[in-house]
């Protein structure tokens, strides 16, 4: 249809990419296909009665409040229970170092906006969350990749890689989306160190760090910097720290948080002003009221006993059925792990036939910012059950043996 | 507190400026003040019990589907809703012509993030509704403003500004926020003619069509386009229509929606992913299961009810005690009126004196794209009860005439 809107989309409309994620995730929300595609939380987990009561219980007794405009800045009670809550993580703030936003995918779309001009580099991990790259894509960011390991981010890689200067540093610690590893103590320190001495900031993005399933849990990057600089009296400022609800209570509530130095949080509230005015004051009433008094710690526990559970299934699964030249990390924690196949197979190329055995995944790919990955994938396990993670990963081991087979390897 | 994001703040980040209004409302908000200055619908009116019921309702039924990720195109049966909603007002659309947005604020954020390239010229209504020039301004949008009188944009004046080669016309035909008139038949349809004339599209944003309190509706300027057009039978795609269920439900729950061509439906749909994935899934659940079965139409009858009186109060008690050379507009519906003080006062010189007497308001400066507006204020009268007003605009006559004398007028 030819309107008179044809020919005046904005430059940045070019850069709109869809995320491949989702439009792959169209084909595995069939039914009969067990997905390891998504990265869905387990609906079995979800605190659905928590959450009436408190329905009931905020509009019972505060219903005009929940319903009525609301400060962009965010409800103050839920500010305060997430101060602290962070302070036992040894994340030691104020209210006024923190803003609620509708998702951590807010969070990122609006520090894009208040910090990144066309052309900026962003120095982020090889893979990354492919849903950063898609929010600071549309401000212009290039992104310079540094590769993984067991130990997550080399850090040995990076120095030469801070020389280039990136406008900050964008990293996911804690059982990384998609590979599923963890930041190494010793690398954290490392990473801190090279960040100072090239001056250059560090977005921490931590939607997992509460999932982990052993061993001991790590100090946040924030946390580590603050007690380098300042003897961890208080915050230092250079770490914006990102987390959320959606893992730990549930996604389609959109309630995320950002923690940074309050002229930083202030310039945030301005630009989510002009982007959504504020985010939903019933959600943030309603949250509040279920994660308040001790809920949300008994609840982790068991998110963490049934994501256990699902993984170790998932990891005895594929040493079971997984031919060999097969790799997958072991993740202590979160919601992913990752596969890599011999660099014969291109695993969008299997895809549609993984789909037709009913199972699917997530290529790769989407997650490197500049190519490559094309023999890898991101496998979920936290959204099917044991019986499904054993099927399917049955079923997935024998798409890669027929595609190995074709492919001589 | 000196970090090491200092400086690196992007260039957009200057033109976001605070909304005078929501830093006005900090005062406003004491509790002895009767404030005329939000634009809060009236809290006796949200239906909390029927809040109440959906939520317990969809949680029982339908729980992890309302807690889970949902898609970010939005909940069918929502769109479905709004699709057969809209036909009964003649505009005759499909679900792929329609986004739920994260309120209108989302809506206004994410058409300039597809079609506003720095240095776009925008169209709008002197003085118009300051959240969609908060919203643009951060993509570089300039404005030419175009003056109104009882009869909303005055379209004579139209013909010259259009060859300044505008991107778009921003227009709200009904109720206009800030003055609360109306855009004219006659003028709509001569709007139409000139857009279609110089080949540039319009966004007609319609948060209170359905408040009106006296007269015929008028057919939306969508509806005039199409029936001109193409004989009325489809949509034709020039006008991209917004509105919301935050004037007719509740604004905390932040659902809105906009009806466009599907292309740039898709456009905005690829721009949500990277502003927030996706509208609150238990959010548009539960509208929908509030609003379905004829229950809105019922409840905008109680609010029409509700607010018409409250107008009536407003207009009776101006009449009663403002002074001679004291103006203002007679809307037939929405949720606001515009006063115009003689040239020689300064409304923002008087706020304070006014908050002092226990009574807020608007300057009108704010909604002037251009500058402007000295001598005039918004008067919002849904969200303060009869005799809140009769008291109210006592106060602010007082005051005006204290400033009257001062200024020798």
């Amino acid at each position: 249809m030819q309107t008179l809107w044809d020919h005046r989309y904005a430059q940045r409309t070019q850069q709109m990419k869809s995320s491949a994620i989702r439009e792959l995730l169209k084909f595995a929300e069939r039914p009969d296909v067990i997905s390891f595609a998504g990265g869905m939380p387990a609906p079995e987990v979800f605190p659905i009665k928590e959450f009436k009561e408190a329905c009931i219980k905020v509009l019972a007794e505060n219903g005009a409040a929940c319903l009525q405009y609301g400060s962009t800045d965010g409800y103050m009670p839920l500010k305060e229970m997430i101060a602290r809550h962070s302070a036992r993580y040894g994340i030691t703030v104020t209210v006024d170092n923190i803003l609620p936003t509708s998702g951590s995918q807010q969070a990122l779309d609006l520090l894009g906006r208040i910090f990144i001009n066309p052309g900026d580099r962003i120095l982020v991990e090889s893979p990354t969350y492919v849903g950063a790259l898609q929010a600071w894509r549309t401000y212009g960011a290039e992104f310079i990749p540094v590769p993984f390991d067991e130990d997550g981010m080399i850090t040995d890689e990076l120095e030469a890689r801070l020389r280039a200067g990136p406008k900050f540093i964008y990293v996911l610690p804690n059982f990384q989306n998609p590979t599923g590893v963890t930041l190494s103590y010793e690398r954290r320190l490392k990473l801190i160190e090279l960040a100072d001495r090239y001056g250059v900031p560090i977005i921490e993005d931590d939607p997992y760090g509460q999932l982990r399933y052993e061993g001991e849990n790590l100090p946040a990057i924030e946390v580590l910097d603050s007690q380098t600089r300042l003897q961890g009296t208080c915050y230092s400022g250079n770490v914006i720290y990102l987390s959320t609800f959606s893992k730990t209570l549930a996604p389609g509530i959109r309630l995320a948080w950002v923690v940074a130095p309050p002229e930083i949080i202030n310039k945030l509230s301005l630009a989510k002003q002009g982007a959504d005015l504020h985010t939903s004051t019933f959600n943030q009433i309603v949250v509040y009221e279920v994660a308040k008094g001790g809920f949300l710690d008994e609840h982790v526990k068991l998110i963490r006993k049934t994501y256990k559970e699902r993984l170790d299934v998932m990891i005895d699964t594929l040493e079971e059925h997984m031919p060999e030249g097969i790799k997958w990390t072991k993740p202590k924690g979160g919601l992913f792990l990752w596969l890599t196949t011999p660099e014969s197979l291109d695993c969008q190329d299997f895809f549609e036939d993984a789909v037709k055995e009913k199972v699917a995944f997530v290529p790769g790919t989407s997650f490197f910012a500049e190519g490559g990955g094309h023999n890898t994938m991101r496998l979920n396990f936290s959204n099917a059950t044991p019986e499904k993670i054993n099927e399917g990963i049955g079923r997935l081991a024998k798409v890669i043996k027929q595609h190995l087979t074709k492919s001589g390897g």
